[in-house]
């Protein structure tokens, strides 16, 4: 693969990957939206599938790795980092432009949404989460939610943990792709056994901090959220943005070092 | 493939698809339904297979596009545009058929549901979303609904992007299934990652618009609604069709320019 | 394929199918279970994947027909009636055997539903389906509708029509398989399309009578809650079974013709 | 596969299993989750897809059993009992680790929903299955759950027999694998069928006992519960212990006598 068509891949699917799971997130949280609580079955499968189309399309030209933990774990498993820095720059601007045409899909809904008193902290406010109350503490309803990843219980060492384990599981069953399909490239089966996995991960390890598990999920789209001029919006929670950073990258070298010992 | 063999796999396929995806909101939405309030995720499954099961039925005459912004798309893609209104003219036909046939598994249901005073717009009418409510305001229930899309917040630049953003998805997933399995035809993986795609996007970006990211699945059956001697059925909105079959259609060619810049 | 494997593979398989089939039933509606009201949903994806797994095991064996109306399909599709007694006759038993095991599952949740005053009809009785009401007014809870459908508005046309053209579709992607993966066989592939139908079926075009789209489906289990020893378990609704038997068939029939006009 | 890759295989499958499926109980029930009463299709779909992940990650290097009930009717079939002893060993520490690994990523929901008057049994208690009353009795919250399965109706013979049938039903499916898919080897496919046989008998014979039908599943969790150190965890239920031991070794029996007989 070229260099462009890594950059052009990666940006390509980063951004499809967040404007879907960015976007179900929108569609069960925000106001006069159709899917509004739909539950979080809609945002394990909402972002799984996200996975699954994102994978599938970008796949072809930069082999759709969409998330910088994938990217560290493939370079030290074949010890070869001459990419890394295309795929790291391609999946950040990828998440910015995904995050802002999640804005753009649902502009309507952030208005009313972010402009609704009862939801942005009026006496009337209702909110269902820790994090919404939290978040409402701020200023801010659970628009926050829509782009980044918080936790419901804040301690730096469980979340960190938390994350570090979920890319495991991820990163992991990546890496066996190969093993289990003798070198047919990731094709359409992988894609979605990937998207699966990220489904299961959600379902399972999603409680307590929201799943990252992708620096890139997590840091582009709070950047666009620090950016966008949404009145109401709170503050972008910069004091948990290393978490959903450092841990799916903790993450991804340990799963690259397991394959190493025990599959290579 | 010949024409008629084109004509007859789209008529074919899209009476499956509409039957099935209108068929879904009949069962969610109707009076004396088994599904009934069977939420947003019922939706978006019950479309994304029913998209499954009709590209899968008509793939071996048509190829399964069943939506002129992938015919549009494909067009584009090739420069070929010799069987484009064969395609249109079996996806219009089709899409009609197939909301004639919800109205006919779903005629008990269709009754109960115009002649119930609370649900019609009695005093004590019960209505859960925006769009019942505005719906409500013409005289109708939510029976537009179940043939059509509609929007939650009217408002003609954001849901067109939105239906723009939605196809483009849909359709960049589409035009690169060749590249993923080299060849091999459609097949049941390709008609499975599409169905999931369609899920995707229903999750996703579903919120704001209901997603037509078809023309015919919209235009189809409004003009049975419209048809159809219904008691109470309220307008079927003409000032809003043209967005679902406008936004399809520039998508679609967006997806194909895309796809000739970075993937061809 | 031998007489005796089509015999047993019909009849372990169909009796899967009914094991899993009337054990969502089972599970979403009686007393003491722990999926009590786990809704429509479960109840679509149950039935398909007790498809994929009585498909998935029997195919081996008998080519899973698993249904009556799939079987005529294929024999007026091939003009072959040679093996349809047999296969039938497996269907049957074999449907009867997975009732009454779904008997033996949920032995205690049947015998805790069935003598709890408030559901099977005391004063403060509560029924959520029109369904359960009509069945209480026969002296049953909805105990019935573990084992076969019913409709949810009593009217013979109709519900004839909705099982016709449930079943039309079911047959149709059925038959249409062998053109998608030419002639490698059903596998797993073409099992799992075959659930996913089932599960776009159950979704769409359940809601008005519960989509037998299966004779023996209904009827073997309806002739085992005939028999079962169960207290206060209230008529059978025998009036009914046509309907479930007669609809199947001649959408199979129809599919079978389709078929031949337009894909053969 | 040598023994220590057989080991190593079933060590990492089976922890994976039990993090994803422990962890998807854990997010359903705790306090601060948020995935808190997302329902029981969230948890089918959870302890699937967590097998999906387990055994598409460990196939190469063991083959994925991770049932001892698998183990024993695969040694059953071929008559070969070599390394049930080492695939044995692997699943019950695998499964311990993965319950341990639960453990941390939910340690604040832990501490949280055990330190919660209202859950841990004070006056105003909230339960809302039978198991957890039950489990109040005895002086804990649900928690035993996210570890363990257990009756809603204590009867030995019905529970047996329950996770009997089940285990029947898993195990037949996976032997006829080999039959659907001629020595291909297990495959992302074999993987997917295996996850979604799972989820079907989660959705439709879980409600009375909680499907173990895996020794390893139970046991494992069950021995790290009773060593945790837990605040008002309540009793380990060792009671129970043994059915969901002895059950699905006798249905993985069952099921290897079925298939040698009707399909070998």
């Amino acid at each position: 693969m070229s260099s462009s068509d890594i950059f052009i891949g990666e940006t390509i699917g980063t951004a499809i990957l967040i404007l879907l799971g960015g976007g179900v997130c929108a569609a069960v949280t925000l106001k006069a939206s159709k899917a509004r609580n739909a539950g979080w079955l809609a945002i394990a499968f909402g972002w799984g599938f996200a996975v699954l189309t994102a994978v599938y399309t970008s796949a072809p030209l930069s082999g759709a790795h969409l998330n910088p933990a994938v990217t560290l774990a493939i370079a030290i498993k074949d010890n070869d980092w001459g990419n890394v820095p295309t795929y790291f720059a391609g999946q950040l601007l990828g998440a910015m432009i995904g995050a802002a045409l999640v804005w753009v899909a649902y502009y309507g809904q952030f208005h009313a949404h972010l402009t609704d008193r009862e939801i942005v902290g009026g006496p009337g406010a209702q909110s269902t989460t820790a994090k919404a109350v939290e978040a409402q503490e701020k200023g801010a309803g659970p628009v926050l939610g829509v782009f980044s990843t918080g936790p419901e219980i804040r301690h730096a060492v469980q979340n960190l943990l938390t994350e570090v384990i979920g890319t495991v599981v991820l990163v992991l069953a990546i890496l066996t792709q190969g093993l289990n399909d003798s070198g047919k490239g990731l094709g359409a089966l992988g894609a979605l056994i990937t998207a699966l996995v990220v489904v299961s991960i959600g379902l399972s390890l999603g409680g307590p901090t929201g799943y990252a598990i992708n620096p890139a999920r997590d840091l582009g789209p709070r950047i666009v959220h620090a950016l966008l001029p949404l009145p109401n919006k709170g503050g972008s929670d910069w004091g948990y943005a290393w978490i959903p950073v450092a841990g799916p990258l903790i993450g991804g070298a340990i799963a690259a070092g397991i394959y190493n010992v025990a599959f290579a």
